[in-house]
C-alpha cells in the first residue's frame, strides 16, 4: 500500500484545524508526541495553579471553613453535572468519585439486587474476555460474594448469551486493548428485550466519542477520570445511575457523604435521593480539583464544536495514523487490532506484531514516541502483544502522527527495537 | 474554682517546649488559634512545593513514566510504612488508600468472614451508640445485605454485650464527640476472650494519641489521613490487618491494585499477599504526595520525642484548657464532656452547654478561634450539644490555650455569642 500523504500535507491540516487552539490548554513537554492519554491525560495547564490555590489558600489559609466557603461539599455533584453532557447525562445524574473499581462495585451491586427481585433465577454476569481485567475482578468477587456465575465470552457471542438466567451485562464501552467499539443502543436495547440490565465502563469512551446514555436507554454507568478527560494520576472516577432506577436501592458502600442529612449525625442510614447516594465517604479534594481542570477543557471546547467535533477529528487522525502504518511501514509483519469502520473504533489504535511489540514500544519512547504496550495471550488464543496509541485530539496533531510513523518506520527499518535496553521486561501501565 | 496561671507563665512553657519548633512545619494563618485540626489538619509548609512538583514534573512532563520513575505504584505501600510506627504496626502492614468509610467496608466484610466460617451462629455487630456516624452506616449496609444484626450500645454496656451471637465488636478508639478513649488493649482482649474479632477505627486517634494495634493483639483497623495526620481535605484514609488475618480473606473491593500481578492483565483475581490486597483501584496521587507531607512531620519529630512526647505535651494542653475554662469562664454553664483522667482522654476537648453552644463556637470563629460544634440529641438523652475543640500538640502552644480561653471568657461575659449573626445554623463540618 501506497500513500501520496506528506509531512507539509499534515501540517497544513494542523493549519486549518478549528481545534488546533486546544492545545494551548495543555501543559504537553516540548519535543514529546504523546500517544498514551488512553492511560494518563495530559495535564491542563491550569491545574497547576489551581492545585495551588487549593493547597494554599483553601486549605493553608481557609481551612476547615472551606468545605463551605470553597463549596467543596459539592464538589462531587458539580463535576459530574459538568462531566454530564460529554456522556449523555442529565443535570444531578453524576459525581465524580472514588476510583472506577469502586464504581463498579456500587452500581454492579445495585443492578445485581435489582434484577434478582425482579427474577431471581437471574444468576449470571455476562462480560467481555478481553474486558479490562479490574472490572472482572470486581464482578468476580461480588458473584463469589453472591453465589453468582461471572460468564466471559467474545463479543461476536452477545446476542446468543442473553439468555433468562442473565441478570446483568457488564460491558466496557470501548476495549482497552483494541479500540473496538460496542453500539451501545443497539446491544442495550438487546439486552433489555432479554430482561437484562446493563452496566457500561466508559473509561476509553468519556471524553474520547459521544456517548449518549440517556439515549441509549443504558442503567448504570461509570467512568474514569484520568484517561482523555485529563484529571490527574488516579484521578477520582464518576458513576451515573439512569434516574429511573437511582432511587431504587441502597449502594453497599453507604457511607456519610451519600446520606440524606449527613451533618446531622444520625446513627441510622437514609440515603439521599437520586445519585448523591452513590457517594461513600469524604473525598480527596486536592485531586478533584485538579479533574475539574480537566472537565473544564471540555467545557472550552463547546464553543468548537464540542464532543462532535472532537470525535470528527479523532477519526481523521486514527484513520491517517492506519494509512500512514500501512504505506510506510508495509513489510514489517504489523497487523491492525482496531476496526476500519468508524462506528467500531474508539480514539486509538492498536498494532499487533508477532514478536517484538513490547521492545518497539520501548524504542519509540526513548525517541519520546509514547504509547503503551499490553501483553496478549502469548499466541495460544486469540488476543496478540498489543502496541497501543490514543489519539487524544485536545492536543494531537496531523503532523503528531505523520511524526510517530516516520519514527515507528526508523525503528523498525534499523531494527532499533532489537537492542537489548529494549528488551528488558518490567513493570508497565 | 481558681487558677495562678497566667498568660506569662504560657508563653514561658511554649519557650520551654521542646516541640516547639515542629510548628516551623506548618502554614498556620497569622492571628488564627486552630483547635479544629481533629476535623481538617493544617497544611504543613512542604505540601505545597510537593504539589506542585507532582503537577508540574511527575504529572506535567513525565507523564505516564512516573509510575516507574517516581514510583506512584507503590505510594500507597510506602506511605503505610511510614504510618505504621505512629500505630504500632509493622513494616509491610498498612497501605494509604480509599477513603476510611471505604475501608471500613473492607475490613468489616472480611471480619465477618472470617467470625462467621469459625462460628456462623455468630450474626451481630457491636457497636457504640455514638460512634462516628459513618461507621454505623457502613456496619449497618453490610448487616442489611447479609441479614446480620448491628447493636448500639453505651461504652460501660460493653462487657455485657460480648456474647456468643457476636462476630465483630467495632469501635472507634478516641469517640469524636467526647475525646473519651477506650482501652484497646483491654477491650480487645475482653473480646478475644468471648471468641469476638474487633475492628478500631483510628480517625481520632492516629498522630493524636500512641497506639499499639500489635501490642493489643487487635485484628483490624482503619483510620483517617486529613485529622491529626494533616493531609489534606479528604486526604486518603488507611487499613491494617493483623499478619495473622491478612491472608485469609479476600477483601469484597477486589480491585486490580490488590491483585498479585496486576499487569498480567489477567482475566482472573488473585489476591496479592498481605496488605496489599486490601488495595482495590488507582490512587488520587495529588492528593496521596499531600499526605506524604504530613507524615513527614511527624517523621521529624521522631527526633524530638515522637509520638510518647507528643502525647505528654497533647495531655498538658487540654489539662491547661480545662483548668482554664473551668476557672476563668466559671458561671456561665459550661459541663466537661471529655473524661479528666488521662488514660480515658483523647487530644480534645469537649464542653457542653445547654443551650447556645452553636453561637458560642460562631462567635469564637468570628474572633479566628476556630473549634466546633456538634449537636447532640436535643436533651432527650445522654448527648448534649457539645463545644469541640481539638490540640494537636504539633502546631498548638500553650499561649494559643491561654488566649482561646480568653476569647470563650469574653464571648460569654458579654454575651457576644447571643448575637443573631451567630445563631443562624447552616451546614457545618
Amino acid at each position: 500500500m501506497t500513500t501520496s500523504i506528506t509531512l507539509q500535507d499534515c501540517q497544513a491540516r494542523d493549519a486549518a484545524d478549528p481545534l488546533a487552539p486546544l492545545r494551548a490548554h495543555f501543559a504537553l513537554p516540548a519535543d514529546t508526541i504523546y500517544l498514551d492519554g488512553n492511560s494518563l491525560g495530559v495535564a491542563p495547564r491550569a491545574a497547576a495553579e489551581r492545585v495551588a490555590q487549593v493547597v494554599k489558600q483553601e486549605w493553608g489559609n481557609d481551612l476547615i471553613r472551606s468545605w463551605n466557603s470553597a463549596s467543596w461539599f459539592d464538589l462531587p455533584q458539580r463535576l459530574g453535572d459538568q462531566l454530564a453532557p460529554l456522556i449523555g447525562a442529565g443535570p444531578g445524574e453524576v459525581v465524580c468519585t472514588d476510583s472506577t473499581s469502586i464504581n463498579l462495585y456500587k452500581v454492579l451491586s445495585a443492578a445485581l439486587n435489582m434484577a434478582r427481585e425482579d427474577s431471581p433465577a437471574r444468576r449470571r454476569i455476562v462480560s467481555e474476555r478481553s474486558n479490562f481485567p479490574t472490572d472482572l475482578y470486581i464482578a468476580e468477587g461480588l458473584c463469589r460474594e453472591r453465589g453468582l456465575e461471572l460468564v466471559l465470552i467474545e463479543p461476536e457471542e452477545i446476542p446468543a448469551a442473553l439468555t433468562a438466567d442473565v441478570a446483568v451485562l457488564m460491558l466496557t464501552h470501548v476495549n482497552y486493548r483494541t479500540g473496538a467499539m460496542h453500539d451501545m443502543a443497539a446491544v442495550t436495547a438487546a439486552a433489555h428485550a432479554a430482561g437484562i440490565l446493563t452496566v457500561w465502563d466508559l473509561a476509553h469512551s468519556a471524553g474520547a466519542v459521544p456517548v449518549d446514555l440517556n439515549g441509549a436507554g443504558a442503567d448504570f454507568s461509570i467512568g474514569c477520570g484520568y484517561k482523555y478527560l485529563n484529571g490527574g494520576p488516579g484521578a477520582p472516577a464518576f458513576v451515573w445511575v439512569h434516574p429511573r432506577h437511582a432511587d431504587r436501592f441502597w449502594q453497599p458502600l453507604s457511607g456519610w457523604w451519600g446520606h440524606a442529612a449527613p451533618f446531622q449525625f444520625t446513627p441510622d442510614y437514609q440515603p439521599a435521593p437520586g445519585i448523591t447516594r452513590y457517594l461513600c465517604g469524604t473525598q480527596p479534594i486536592i485531586s478533584l480539583s485538579a479533574l475539574q481542570c480537566g472537565l473544564d477543557v471540555f467545557t472550552a471546547a463547546q464553543a468548537l464544536g464540542g464532543m462532535q467535533a472532537l470525535r470528527q477529528k479523532s477519526l481523521a487522525l486514527t484513520d491517517l495514523f492506519i494509512e500512514l502504518v500501512e504505506a510506510r511501514c508495509a513489510g514489517h509483519g504489523l497487523g491492525l487490532a482496531t476496526p476500519r469502520e468508524h462506528a467500531q473504533r474508539g480514539s486509538q489504535v492498536c498494532l499487533t506484531r508477532d514478536i517484538g511489540a513490547y521492545a518497539i514500544v520501548q524504542a519509540l519512547i526513548a525517541r519520546n514516541v509514547i504509547g503503551d504496550f499490553r501483553k496478549g495471550d502469548g499466541g495460544a488464543g486469540r488476543h496478540k502483544d498489543i502496541l497501543r496509541f490514543g489519539f487524544t485530539p485536545l492536543y494531537v496533531g496531523f503532523a503528531d502522527v505523520w511524526n510517530a510513523v516516520e519514527h515507528l518506520r526508523q525503528v523498525l527499518d534499523t531494527a532499533e527495537w532489537q537492542r537489548p535496553e529494549f528488551n528488558q521486561q518490567h513493570a508497565v501501565t
